[in-house]
Parts: structure tokens; C-alpha cells; sequence
């Protein structure tokens, strides 16, 4: 089948959904999005519901290969490390990797409503107001509801990018003999508390940065927008001495930020409404298999791997999908069998990894930012990755900075630096001698004993 | 509410439901039963997608509660122990526990049908041909598809035994924020082959036993009924070398089982007829969490948590349920709210461990049995028990014999018994010395040196 007549059907104008849309577009494909909400460009904004995304190097190379990075970028906010807020009022500063490296601050919103933008002046139908309710595997139909209609639509190749929740995996989960599934949440929610700008459109904090109250059980983040605002979000648990179902009456929020995140309260003169007013979301984990069936589908972004969002991975994750199902394209040409097996084989080990990395990662970010010693870990390793920048690439850098290395091999030299760094920051004195060759020689040491990934 | 006036809905009147509707009806509630397909009773046996099942004690103490059993057992064949057949032709007897414990065959469509029977004997309905299309869980009502209508029951309380495939989970599911939620499949499948009776009934292998022949990566077992024919099951890879896949024609499944099951080709003439014809089966397990909504929802049985059929524990595990809530409705009164919490808090662990339990069991069944060094362990577990019948309890007669050990203790034994035999039977010229004080003394020295669970 040529491509020209070859009918492409997507669920799903998320991020992912739209992206991908371009990309099979420009390779001559009919392509139609169907979404199950309205019009989110032509509808007020639904706030209290967003955290702002981190678009890295994984995303924009893959926005780079249609041509888009630069647009995007023009609505993003570099931010170059993480900003440190103690209890105490006290800051610190950690670069997230060399100079010149920084991932970027950018609305959900926005970004979703450019991309759309993009899609349909590349000639993509978007369908709003299509949920899609089931799919005939057997006549490759898929069948929607609009307002009280159901609607059926034919394909000959079926995208699920419905994000987490996505009916279209439920509609190929419910159908299919030995589909594997697991789905789980983390014992904290998130609220979303904005942070208002200053007199002008000021940023009341550090602009280019991503600003974390790390508090052990919980913290607070906060990712700068263009109009000088901040998104600002709380990760907390659910249930517990220090949680949401504690916190219920206006006293009891003052009393908690006071002391906690005192030098937030000024920041945010609403905060006891918004607390009640913005709802608490859970943070899911999804890993399933197979993601395809035949030529004729694929869940691809959050459908097929949902994670939590503490290595800022969710987005960039998907958008390399559409990198990976682009350069198979490349390679097997209209084999949509091949190309769809290929995918699943190689991107659902990664996607296990990163969902593995970032749990691991809210770990890191809650509780060992605030650790002197962690600190210390972070620029022993950024001074050894300056030196011999082949051989040491700290984790972060691995995921953030280094799309050609895949997050599974990422998740597998974390694992084994990490433990030679564990090592190494238990020997006496490290505080002081640091930064010499007896240390650095016994970290290279570690690596050439082990076996990397 | 008193409990003549709650008004009580269960979905699936298959084994569990049946036997939970006779318990809550005997305790004077109003209850109702909603089954998706027609009243099996009266329809033709559709062969080949049974595995006969294995009534054992947890299941009968069940059922004794409701002064059943003996009703029950009516249509059992007792079963004293494995009977292996090895691929030479030659057999081995080993018997599941002491002198007196056994097994119980039993048909599920006969036992299904029976507790159905009992259920309507005392005044519980149940309406067939109702599917489960969804729950309001505010308004409290079942939302079911009868032929083409929809209708719609109000309920005080609902409970979901409608299987591993449970329509009421899915309900529950979809509109629950934090559910967690895992299914998996072992890498095998099964296929029922049916070994007819001799003349006039007899049985053509010995009756009371189950049969096993175990082939390291696969296995057939046969199971007795009460016609004198044996539900035999062939549990097999779906992919790989040897496997479902690799047998397509009728000359590959004759040289196939004249290779590594020569003696059961006499017994089955139609063997290629009925393993085209007959379904490949596929295993799940089913985790997940919550099962229970305040005082008007809980999940039961396999909906709950279904498990693989390799220790004969699923049936059992459903009954178990229904006894464990007779217990907190005997402690709790009409306190549903409690009744329903303890419930889960109980169950939820134990039902977890006869999940791994059971996929454990697996490789033990295929593997384990035909070898000489594994019959020998067993052999000397039995004689430790036999003298100490407090101190040691083999893993086997555990689960099966011992209703008052909980299957979370099981487990933990188990682990805990396997690493001290792992150690015993590695003692040089154990073949030879194993009925001695010395072997004795370091196996009951083990338990000292660990806790025990």
C-alpha cells in the first residue's frame, strides 16, 4: 500500500499525538486526529491542573527533525540548574550539567496548542470531541462517541496516544488474550499552586532555574513562565502524619507553609484558596505489553508507558517514540509490520528504564538534595565528568543531555555509578580532598572494573 | 440497616459467588445473583476449556460451615497423591501428606452446577443471561445488559465475583483515582485432552491419584471424574522450540506425544481431533488493590485475585474468602464498613502469596517432580513431619491440609523450609543416610537458628 492511501488514525491530541502527526503527515500519509476533549485553543484556561514540563535534548531532537525546535523553544524558559530552598531560608545552587546545558521550562498548554497549531498547517484533520469507545480489531474500525452520536471511522493504521488513562489501550487490553499490565501510584499526590509575578512582569525568583523545596517526605517545585509567573507544585503524600488529609481547614495550611516553606508564603497571598480550590492529582506508573498488533496498531507516549514526572521525562520520552518509529520509517520504508515490531523491541525496554529512573528519582529530589553529602556527590562527579567527559557522564546528564545513549543503558550505568560513588564518598576526609587524582583515579578505577552497560 | 432489609447484588454466580450468596442469605439478607452468561444447567457441555478442579481442605472447611460438604464431596474422587509418569514408561507414587490427607477431583461445571442449586434452595435468585456493563458508585446501582435492553438494580451492597476477568473490576477501575493494578501471564498455555473410560466405566489409570507427566519445560496432568474418564490438560509453551506454535499439523502432534508421552497415545484415539478442536487457554494472575469501597463494594474470589491453577488453590482461595467474612460477620455484626476493611486487610497478603506460591508451583510440577534428588527431599520432609508433626509441615501440606496456617505464613515457611533442605540435601551420601538423627537434628536446628514466620 502506498503511503498516499495509506489511512493513519490517531487518538489523542496531546502532545504526543500531535507531534506524531507531523511527522507521518510529512511522509505523505492521510492523517486524522480524533480527541476526546474540545477545543483547548478556542476554551478558557482549566487552571490547577498543570505541571510545566522540562522539554530536554531527547524532545528537541526530535522536534529538530520536523523542522520545529526552534518555534517551540521561542515559548520556553532555559533553567540551568536545580535552586535549592532550605528550611532554613538559606539557597544553593546545582547546575544540571555543564555549561551551556539547560532543559526548558515550558506550559503544557502552550506547547500543546502550538504543536496542534503546527499539525493542522501541515494539513492534519484534528476531530475534538471524539472519545473513542472502542476499536473493531477484526474490520480495523474505530468507533467514537460524539455528543450523543457513535461514530465509526475505518484505518488501516491505528495510533493509541491517549495519554495514561487512554481508552484506546483499554479498547486492545480488553481484546486481547495475555496483554500485560500493571499500573501503580506513589504514596504522594500533587496540588498545583501558582506563584504569581512581581510589579512588570518580574520574576519574584531566580528566573532560569527550576526551584525545589526539598522537605524528605515532601516538596515543593516551582518552573518559571514567560509572563514572570511561576507553576508552582507540591508532592505530598496522600495519607500520613504530614498529608493532604491533614491539612483541611485554612489554619492549617497557614500554620504548615509557615513552617515549612517560609519564604513561599509571601510569595503566594492566595495560597490557603488555591489550596483548596486546585485539586489533588495522583502520579501513575503504566507499563504494559504488547504496545502493537500486527501492521494495524501502536500505543505510543503515555498510552503506552505513563511515568511519574521527577526526571522530566514524560514528554521527552514520547517524543523520542516519534524519533524512533521516524528512523524505522528510514529504514523499512512502508513495512508497517516490521517497522511496528521494531519499535515495541526497542523502545519498551527503555521505556521500562525511565519509568524505573524517575520513582528513583523523586527519591533524590524530595530527600537527597538537601543533603550536604549529596551535594558533594554531584560536584565530585561534574568535576571528574569536566575531565574526562567520555568516560563519566553523571546520571542526570545520561537522561537530560545524551540522547544517544537509551535510557536503559542510562538505568544500568546510574546503577553501577552510583555504587562506586557510594564507595567513594564514604572514604575519611572526602569533604576536604575531593578534588584530587587519588580520587578520580580510584573512580575511573571502579568503571574499568565493572562491566558497563 | 438491619439485614433483612439490605439488599445485597452479586455479579457472577459461578463457584464463589454461588457459595457467598448461600452464606449471606443464610444470615437473613435479600440476596440476588447477576450471571453474564445462561444457566449452565441447562445447556450443552461445552468441552474443552475445563481444568478439573482440586477441592481441598480450606475449600471443604468452606463449605462445612455452610453445612454442605458432605453434599459436595458426593461428586469428588479423593486423590492420596502425585503419580508420575517419567518419559521410560516408568511411574512413581508420591503422596501429598500423611496417612488420611488427600485431595479432591471434582468436575467445575458439576460442582458449579450444584451450588447453584443449593443457592436456589435457599431462596437466593439468580437472573442469567445479565452481563455487568458498568456501576454508578454514587447512586449505588448495577447497570447490566440483558439482551438488548439495559437495566438497572439499586443495591446496599455489591460484591464482584464475576472471575478473573471481572466486569465489575473494570467498573471499579476506571473510576477509582488511585487503583492499583497488575495482570501477567506465565509463558504457558493449556489445552484439555480427554482420556475416555474403558469398558463398562472403568478407569484406565489408577483412579486415585493426580497424574503428572512432568517434561522439564512442560507437562500433561489428568485429573479422574466420576465416569471414569480423566481430564487430562497438556500445559505448554505458546512460543519457542518446542510449543502450541510449532505443532500445526496433525503428523507433528502424533510424533510429538509418541515421543515424550508414548503411554498416554493408546489412551487417547482421538488425540489430534481434540487438540485441534479444543481452545489453547491462556494463565493470568491478577493483582490488585483496592478491593473494597466503604461499606458497599468488595471484589472476592478470582476477581480479587486470580492466580494459576499449579496448586490447586484458586477454588479454594474463593472459598476461603467467604469463610474469612463469615468470621468478621460473626465479630463485626452489620458493621459493613468494618467487615469489609478487616477483609481486605486479611486476605489482600494471603492472597498475594498463593499467587506467587502457585507460579512457584509451576516450575515444581514441570520440572521438579521427575527428578530423583527433589523425590528424595520430599520423601525425608515426610519423615521430619511424620516425627514432629508440630515442628515441620512440608510447603505442600501447608496450603493444602492446614486451613489454620494463613497462606502469607505458608509462604514464608516455605522459603525458609526450601533454604534448609537446599543445604541438607547437598550433605555427601544423603541418598544413602537420610532416615538418621544426624539429618533429622540439622533440619529442626535449622527452624531453631531462623524465625519463623
Amino acid at each position: 500500500m502506498s503511503s498516499s492511501s495509506r489511512n493513519i488514525l490517531i487518538t489523542g491530541a496531546g502532545l504526543v499525538g500531535s507531534l506524531l502527526s507531523i511527522y507521518l503527515k510529512r511522509r505523505g500519509y492521510d492523517v486524522s486526529i480524533y480527541e476526546r476533549r474540545g477545543d483547548m485553543r478556542k476554551e478558557a484556561v482549566e487552571a490547577g491542573r498543570s505541571i510545566n514540563l522540562a522539554l530536554s535534548d531527547r524532545g528537541i531532537k526530535a522536534l529538530r527533525e520536523v523542522g520545529i525546535a526552534d518555534e517551540v523553544l521561542q515559548i520556553a524558559i532555559p533553567m540551568h540548574g536545580r535552586h535549592i530552598h532550605q528550611p532554613d531560608g538559606s539557597h544553593a545552587f546545582q547546575p544540571y550539567g555543564k555549561e551551556g546545558q539547560y532543559i526548558n521550562s515550558v506550559s503544557r498548554r502552550e506547547l500543546n496548542a502550538k504543536l496542534m497549531d503546527l499539525a493542522e498547517r501541515e494539513g492534519v484533520q484534528i476531530f475534538f470531541d471524539h472519545a473513542c469507545q472502542d476499536v473493531d480489531w477484526n474490520a480495523c474500525q474505530l468507533q467514537l462517541r460524539h455528543g450523543s452520536d457513535t461514530v465509526t471511522r475505518p484505518f488501516d493504521l491505528l495510533f493509541g496516544a491517549d495519554g495514561a488513562y487512554s481508552a484506546t489501550r483499554l479498547a486492545h487490553m480488553l481484546k486481547h488474550p495475555k496483554f500485560e499490565y500493571q499500573q501503580y501510584y506513589i504514596d504522594c499526590g500533587y496540588k498545583e499552586l501558582s506563584i504569581p509575578a512581581g510589579a512588570n512582569g518580574t520574576f519574584l525568583l531566580e528566573k532560569n532555574a527550576l526551584h525545589i523545596w526539598p522537605r524528605k517526605e515532601y516538596m515543593l517545585i516551582a518552573l518559571p513562565n514567560l509572563d514572570g509567573t511561576f507553576t508552582g507544585t507540591l508532592f505530598f503524600p496522600f495519607e500520613g502524619e504530614t498529608s493532604f488529609e491533614k491539612l483541611t481547614t485554612k489554619e492549617s495550611v497557614t500554620a504548615f507553609f509557615a513552617e515549612h516553606f517560609p519564604d513561599v508564603v509571601p510569595l503566594i497571598p492566595d495560597l490557603e484558596e488555591q489550596f483548596f480550590r486546585n485539586p489533588t492529582a495522583s502520579l501513575v506508573t503504566v507499563k504494559c505489553a504488547p504496545w502493537i498488533r500486527g501492521d494495524h496498531f501502536a500505543l505510543i507516549g503515555d498510552a503506552a508507558h505513563a511515568i511519574v514526572p521527577f526526571f522530566g521525562q514524560g514528554m521527552n520520552a514520547g517524543f523520542e517514540d516519534c524519533s524512533v518509529l521516524h528512523e524505522l520509517l528510514e529504514r523499512h520504508g512502508e513495512d508497517w509490520g516490521r517497522i511496528l515490531h521494531d519499535f515495541q523491541e526497542l523502545r519498551k525496554p527503555d521505556a521500562d528504564a525511565i519509568a524505573d529512573l524517575a520513582v528513583n528519582n523523586f527519591t533524590e529530589m524530595r530527600a537527597r538534595t538537601a543533603d550536604p553529602k549529596f551535594l558533594l556527590q554531584k560536584k565530585v562527579e561534574a568535576w571528574v565528568h569536566e575531565q574526562h567527559p567520555d568516560k563519566w557522564i553523571p546520571a542526570y546528564s545520561q537522561v537530560t543531555f545524551s540522547p544517544q545513549i537509551r535510557y536503559s543503558e542510562a538505568l544500568r550505568n546510574s546503577q553501577r555509578q552510583e555504587a562506586i560513588m557510594q564507595q567513594v564518598m564514604q572514604q575519611p576526609g572526602i569533604e576536604e580532598n575531593w578534588k584530587t587524582d587519588a580520587v578520580k583515579d580510584r573512580i575511573l578505577k571502579g568503571l574499568e572494573q565493572g562491566i558497563m552497560g
